[in-house]
């Protein structure tokens, strides 16, 4: 491709229940190994941003997404300690359904309090802005 | 960088002023050389997506964005005919400035009748989404 260098691009759900409740993973590989974080990764090429978040919530949840809704766009350089990559977060809602752990996954549940998880990444800052969307429509 | 290959990241902002005119360029290069387009680019490896807007912004037109609001985001990867590009869209207001073409713009100006042009890549519905958030906030 004539393209020069770019952040690469990766994309993270965050997936609501009917309980408020929050869909995370326990991450098995570095960075933040067995930390929680939000269901997500990389966006492949001849892929869109919105096949790639439903792509990775199946491959490491199990569950498949309805709607999504445009949370916001993580660009931050440090915000990956591997590299510069850039998020773009989706929120979902699902009614019930009941996640099973694969690929990049360690673990897959519904959690209650998050707010007072420490999460990978930026992913709380992602949680907050998907909160305020989440109330506002 | 340990990543997998993904679709390059790029910016482009929608400019409107107190008219209702959009900012548009004239494509120096190809694709759609000489044709109208928004001003943007890709996004460097250690910038944020807002800051590699308002640095095309103001390489292409001279122009200073005040506060960026995200239109959307646009993955198809057939948007550009060069390869897979991501662009993450931003609308800005300004008041009133004087454009000044540079870099990969051949020209930079107001441009009234903008409903009535054939945009580059999928710039004519960045610029249908922008108009709706415009009149939305």
């Amino acid at each position: 491709m004539p393209f020069p260098p770019t952040p690469a691009l990766a994309t993270d759900a965050v997936v609501f229940d009917a309980q408020g409740r929050v869909l995370l993973i326990r991450r098995k590989y570095p960075p933040s190994q067995g930390g929680y974080a939000l269901p997500g990764g990389f966006v492949d090429v001849g892929e869109t941003v919105e096949a790639a978040c439903r792509r990775e919530l199946m491959e490491e949840t199990g569950i498949e997404a309805g709607r999504l809704e445009l949370i916001g766009v993580y660009s931050d350089p440090q915000r990956d300690p591997r590299g510069h990559t850039c998020s773009v977060a989706f929120l979902a809602r699902v009614a019930n359904a009941e996640p099973k752990a694969g690929d990049d996954a360690a673990a897959a549940e519904w959690v209650e309090d998050w707010r007072r998880l420490a999460l990978a990444f930026d992913h709380a800052l992602i949680l907050r802005d998907a909160e305020r969307l989440a109330r506002a429509s």
